[in-house]
Formats: C-alpha cells, sequence, structure tokens
C-alpha cells in the first residue's frame, strides 16, 4: 500500500462516512428529532463532538494528500453546523483528493513532512503514513461511525467496509 | 507502506492499547470499582462490547501476519473475561506477530486471500490489506479506545498515537 492506495482507500471511507451520514437522517426522521442533533453528539464530555470528528477524518485526508503528494492544502474552514454542510465539506475534501494523481506521489515516502504540529521537528513520508495519516484518518472516521451507532443509528460493519474489489473462484 | 510495515503498525497499536488498559485500571482504583466491568462495556445495545473489539482487533493483526506472511494463524479462543486475560491475548498476538519477519511478506500484494467470511471469493494480498486489514484494524482498535474514554479513562490523542520517529531540523 503506498501513499495513493492510502488516499484512494480514504476517499473511499469518507464516502461511507457520507452514507452514514444519510442513514442517520432516515433514523431521525422514522424517530421524529432533527438530525443537526447530533452534530454536537459526543462519546465523553471532553472529547471531540461528531462535527469536529467528521472536520478531522477530513484534515487527515486532505493533509496526507497535500503532504505526500506535493500539492498545497486548499483551505476548509471549521464552521459547520449542519449535517447538509458536514457532506459538503466531505465532498469539498474528496473532490481535492481526485486532484492528487497516481504520479504526484512518487517519492512520496522520502518527502520531508513538518506539520506545524512538529513544532519544527519532521517525518518523512513513509513514517507520517504509517505512524499519523493512517491511524488519525481511521480514529477520526470510526468516532464518527461510533457517535452514530451509540445514537441508535443502525449501521454495520459493512457500512463501515464498504465495497470490497472481491474475484471469482476460479473454474 | 508494505504489508511489513502495516503489521508493525498494528503491533505498535496493540501496545498502546495494552497502556490504554493500564491507565483504565488506575482509574477504576482512584474511582473505586472493579476494572473487568468494563470488559462488558458497549456503545450500543448491538454493538461488541470491550472484550469483543479487543478480540477483533487482535485478531485482524493476527490474520493479516498470517495471510500476507504465508503462514498459519495460531489458534487464540475467544474465552477472556478480565482485563487481566485481555492483556494476555495481547501479548499472545504481538507475540505471533514478531514472529512474521519482513522476508516472509514478500508477494505478499500478490497472494490469494480468501477468508473463510468471503464465501469462496478472494481478494489480492494488496486489496485484503487495503480494503480489509488497515480499516478493521484501526476500527476495532478505536472502538475499544472509545469505549474506555466513555466511560470516563482519561485518554489522549497520544495515548492512541504512540510515539513518532520524529527527527530533528537541520542545523
Amino acid at each position: 500500500m503506498n501513499a495513493y492506495d492510502a488516499i484512494r482507500s480514504f476517499s473511499k471511507t469518507l464516502e461511507n462516512l457520507d452514507k452514514w451520514m444519510e442513514k442517520a437522517g432516515e433514523t431521525a426522521k422514522a424517530r421524529g428529532f432533527e438530525v443537526d442533533v447530533l452534530a454536537q453528539a459526543r462519546l465523553a464530555p471532553n472529547q471531540f463532538a461528531f462535527v469536529q470528528q467528521v472536520q478531522s477524518a477530513c484534515d487527515q485526508a486532505k493533509y496526507a494528500a497535500a503532504y505526500l503528494g506535493g500539492k498545497t492544502a486548499p483551505s476548509h474552514p471549521d464552521n459547520e453546523k449542519t449535517f447538509a454542510e458536514l457532506r459538503d465539506r466531505i465532498r469539498k475534501c474528496t473532490g481535492f483528493l481526485a486532484t492528487v494523481l497516481e504520479k504526484d506521489f512518487k517519492g512520496a515516502d522520502e518527502r520531508k513532512v513538518a506539520p506545524p504540529w512538529l513544532g519544527g521537528r519532521w517525518l518523512t513520508g513513509h513514517d507520517y503514513l504509517v505512524h499519523v495519516a493512517i491511524p488519525n484518518f481511521f480514529f477520526h472516521a470510526t468516532m464518527a461511525y461510533a457517535i452514530l451507532r451509540h445514537n441508535g443509528v443502525e449501521l454495520g460493519k459493512m457500512d463501515y467496509i464498504g465495497g470490497l474489489p472481491t474475484r471469482e473462484r476460479e473454474a
């Protein structure tokens, strides 16, 4: 799995997340509540709410694509309040991810990645992908899923995983 | 990130998980409850409890190492009830992961992976890693973390991520 494959898998999971949010909307309708109240739902009082989990999943994917693909990350201000706005944020993010092409990731493993929060230190592109981008991306995507599940949205593991490129058994 | 790197990152995260469980023990002691009650904690009534999240994280790592490294997965029966037993399960799992060497993963991308739950269909080793092993492993590790957080164990993102191989800024 190279950086390009990782970014493609982030994109797939963000599209899955969009579908979980659609299901949340159906749950809200069936149970007679406003789906946007879930934007502020959280699992612990000092943990990110759903809205921040979605923003963080998007940003982990966006910055990984930018750092490893040698691109400038577009600015996506964290000002969403509703599910419709968050789903638009997801589309903006996957739209950017699609602009970073396989060839842009050439040499990604050796790139020097120095995000501000490392305070002047840096990671190789390879280490950034393995130790930061992949674990963090799936952390925030799973937390978003967990918050919906905790609030009664009926999601299952295949909603999380999405489609699989399985192959037929040979004759 | 090749299969070997992925397995090493699973191993690191399982060691982090062991530390979250140690912190949970400290929280339980400080607040005067029995830590093992958290083994049955869950975020939704029809979702896996903590014990199953830990078993599943271990199994995702174990089967990925076995399938992609051409080894037979050791049997680890799901009979744990206590935190001590679960931490022992984690040690058994990381012990097995350590036996699968970098050279064993040669050609992992092209291996044919046909777990029973695919019902006779199969995935390439590459697709299994990208679409199944990585998302699923971090799903269950994050769910275990989320259940502890939800129950008041004070964990932060750096507990999740663990140590980073950062490098010094050049002079």
